[in-house]
């Protein structure tokens, strides 16, 4: 169990890395949405490995095939199921570690939970698996789109390098550099960083920051769904993400309630606040502003040195690094960061469907 | 929908703060377990309001009866239903918020999502819910006692003012001052900024930090329902709070891989890490070492002074701070920390019952 | 678990026979919705023991308090909690059985189970728990009428006598007399059997058939959670059903297909079908003709004879019927055969919402 | 939403009759399960159209292949995805019915729901659909045999020819002949009935019985989710079921309970019941004896004769029956009734793994 996700707009993924394909079914994807399949190509895309020069360079060509729900260019509310086959998967390069478990992988743990797992790759654990999500993320923006809500995530912090607060930059800048910062010093600076990381065959965590824009008011369910406990849940289900804040979030709790708190006022007939540090949500519910958030990524934990560990019989070992991976895991975790973001907002706005008479 | 919590062990909440009363079904707690109903009742009393000059003067009893499930104290595998009445239930105190909303309150988003809200002291988004919390947490620690997990946590910063690391105190101190902090000296400088605080007419965040221990490796499940995204998850869905962090959590973003992985070593047959980043969680899944995380509370939403806010037509209105009200959550928060954390901890025990042949 | 029905219209129910109450939570119900508390009366009055001669002569009020959920007369779309305390509770009735198994009861097989049992009354398998089924029905029945809905149930069968077709049946006449039988000179044989029957200390089964008018076409969810698939589960969930068959039903296997098929035709604009051998369902969704379906409930399991069993040690024993029971259930079946039914059809009402953009 | 099954040993599916391809994705099955494909394809087989002369006379290879989940023969405990490609989809067979509903099929429910369909060879309400319950029935299947439960089905009744009780019969030959009825004598009249049934361009119904043996006591749950419950729903989710009765089922309605209620002795320490008109069932729950039941087909409703009927615009129109369709479908329900009862009884054999601590 654990491989769903929403309750109404809700998917099932399945897949591991170097299995025959990966994919995701979408249930409850109304009928009548124009599916854009270009469109999700360029989401998977902005994801796939190879990308650029401070990504890993396997190649995964991660093309899609549509397999059911979709006739006539429009969802049909049935299933959608997309797969991806695992073209580029070169299992000779994981058998050195099929009997080891690589410090803060999830080797162990799965072994331990289901005395058997399939290596390769990491198996279900390995990013790959966020393909997916991307996939049906994608699907979701489409969504989200015909009610005009946007979803928008960047690069705000590699290391220590951090960016201007959202409000003072123009996410629409974001794709134009390799980083997926808006902000181009910034960018050049975590760009710089990352390329001497990987020369130090090392790894280095980031953040990335995600903006939703145009939420109706309402979205998001009291008490236990609440709209951030959702987004928050979706975001840690994501590989190497250690923390999770929206509005002020952490930050926040240095302020006094007089400091902090966000006053109401008449902006020509719509109720809105003179701040926003509830990050759009009060109560768990929407209330019209954006909606934003940061994630917190740790370094990837494979990295090109020896280490210590011990493999299944209890023998300490070495671990070589060995194979193409990420120094840096926040740009490429942008879409997923989005596509996450996406299928929670779609999964309420379904859910919102039924609160009134 | 969104007031029930957890897959196997699991929770539906109900009731307002000013009606007729709260309560909790939990379904799927197994048969044979010995209920200490003094036990539930500490609990309680813990999060109850009025227990010490830094929280809130309101009087509330929270006696809470069992209306099923238990049979010669024992649990019989039905669901367990717990009931607490609102018996100090002010109502006349809530008539002038009746149609204005209450800065960074659920007021105006109840409003917009349901058309109609018990306005009486915040109806169902009062923290009042969080007393159902406590009951089911309490049975959900019976549970977990017979397999020797405890969960404790403590406030771990007010304001500006933070303790040392968790590694570095000692848990079962945490009751020895108002405001749950286990470092004495720490939690002077808290209370005095509190008591300063209330002075003010204001109110201030905190953090509460949660550990873990004794968890066998193998608890969570892979992809959407890690262990850390339902305990990220569970603690969002709190009232007030703004982040939620494990391990190394924000600050390991700054960590090289090489400086942050944890390696494994054999420590008399017992696989362990020599560090714990991870924060007891590898994959989602525990492997075994403590779990421990953070979680911000935002300032209460409530002070003693006056706001600028508007009414259900839109007119600009003063909102005037009245009633009794807590300057600071985090003491009171503590046990509901606990709660949701037993909840999650519980849910994740049943599960794994089935992972293996 | 299993104590929860439904997925947007969701119910919870709680309570043993003899514990202090039985209870329900219903999360979903969309605000706004108008609660007449004198309706839920009436329909668990339909329900109560002690109604009529053929009925049980235990007395039981079944006055249900509601918790939550509902302020000023309406819903306001958080969870509404109804408890019925429970009053004739002759707990020594039952320490006859404490420790041997009553044939054709649940006695046995929930000790396998558990291990535990409340065995006062049946516990939870005893038939009281169908009230909480039927204050619940009530909250749907009352959302339905919004729609123009209505859910209505007779007995067409006591023991080998059948009542006509329902198509021949007036039904507003079932409340005219004990049996719940619209046909009069039906419902008079049916009560002389059912008067022989309880003197000769023995029980009789029979049928509820239910017929659900102006249902709008297009609710129900294809493949496995088809409407009649719902129903019939919600209607299998009740004690003592046995069968569940829907438009042709057992009958329709003898029939060729051109004699079962129901064909299409334009009336005034509106599609419909010339007969209705499908029971207002086709692909398991409404079709906008009325639905119908039988209920089979077996003769009840308590006689007021001497009847062989074990008990927990293995030893035979003989079991003497005692108490007071009913002599066939089907009349009061009627109320909580219609409770599920609303409770089926109020759930795809809120599932339908997100079929199409 | 309605795509998938299960609780804990959780089915979704996915596909169109005319799609590129459909399947399931199996989530839950416990880890170590060898995964024998052979059977699983022998399962295929038994449903596939074109077996024998009284089934459809359409090819279709139902040649599956496993996506993930299982690794060196045996299920990692990650989500078992298996996709069978659709390869003979004669889809102009389907352009004359593209804007007409046809009679008792599920097009117009289709149209009333979504507003669009996938109209070619009735997509997603095909019985094609079934392939992937069969498939991940196989799966359930071997989970069973671990524990040493079997499940077996045959066709009962054709028309109005009608086998001996379950007792009386050698399951062991159902596969002997074509129509799947382990009576010899009582099959070659059913074969003669359908040859007769297919010469008249018709078609009839019938009914499947299913009997499930070893299955422990105390499997399913107690209220809503009793075992027959969620073997009805299973049942009545199959296309084209019109009734679902276990143990004695309607006929029971007749009997007294001084004659229904079954008995209990100690056979050499084993509580059992001398007689079994539960069906291996009470209060919900498995009590160790057979489970029994049964499913009632209608006569399909593709029939090869002109009936009447509308089109999308409400205009009268004649539909013509054509393609390759089965004179009854009972033959090849055989092992999608077996398949959904195992499915059912694995969900609660997971299930039952966390009644008591």
């Amino acid at each position: 169990m654990g491989n769903s996700f929403g309750e109404l707009f809700r998917i099932s993924t399945f897949g591991e890395s170097h299995g025959p394909a990966i994919g995701v079914i979408i249930d409850g994807c109304p009928a009548g949405l124009s599916i854009d399949q270009e469109f999700i190509q360029t989401e998977l895309d902005r994801r796939r490995p190879g990308q650029s020069r401070i990504t890993t360079q396997r190649k995964e060509e991660d093309a899609f095939r549509i397999l059911s729900g979709v006739f006539e260019g429009k969802s049909t509310g049935t299933p959608i199921a997309i797969v991806i086959e695992n073209t580029d998967q070169r299992s000779k390069d994981y058998s050195h570690i099929a009997g080891s478990f690589r410090p803060s992988h999830a080797d162990y743990t799965y072994e331990a939970k289901y005395g058997i797992r399939d290596y390769r790759g990491g198996g279900r654990s390995s990013a790959r698996e966020t393909a997916a999500r991307v996939a049906a993320g994608a699907v979701a923006k489409l969504l989200l789109k015909t009610q005009g809500i946007s979803v928008t995530a960047y690069v705000s912090r590699v290391g220590e390098i951090q960016a201007p607060e959202y409000a003072a930059l123009d996410l629409s800048r974001t794709e134009d550099n390799i980083v997926r910062c808006p902000d181009e010093e910034t960018a050049q600076k975590m760009i710089g960083l990352i390329d001497q990381v990987r020369l130090d065959r090392d790894t280095i965590g980031g953040v990335v920051t995600c903006v939703i824009r145009n939420t109706p008011a309402g979205l998001g369910e009291p008490v236990f769904d609440k709209l951030h406990a959702e987004l928050g849940r979706g975001m840690l289900s994501i590989n190497a993400v250690k923390g999770f804040e929206y509005g002020s979030g952490f930050a926040g709790v240095a302020l006094r309630g007089s400091a902090h708190n966000d006053e109401f006022y008449n902006e020509g007939g719509r109720i809105r606040t003179r701040t926003n540090r509830s990050g759009g949500i009060q109560g768990g519910i929407s209330n019209g502003e954006d909606i934003y958030f940061n994630v917190a990524f740790k370094p990837v934990a494979t990295i090109m040195q020896d280490q210590q560990s011990v493999d299944k019989e209890g023998n300490e070992v070495t671990v070589t690094g060995k194979g193409r991976h990420d120094p840096c895991v926040v740009p490429r975790a942008v879409p997923i960061v989005e596509a996450m973001a996406a299928l929670v907002l779609a999964d309420f706005l379904l859910r919102g469907k039924t609160n009134k008479l």
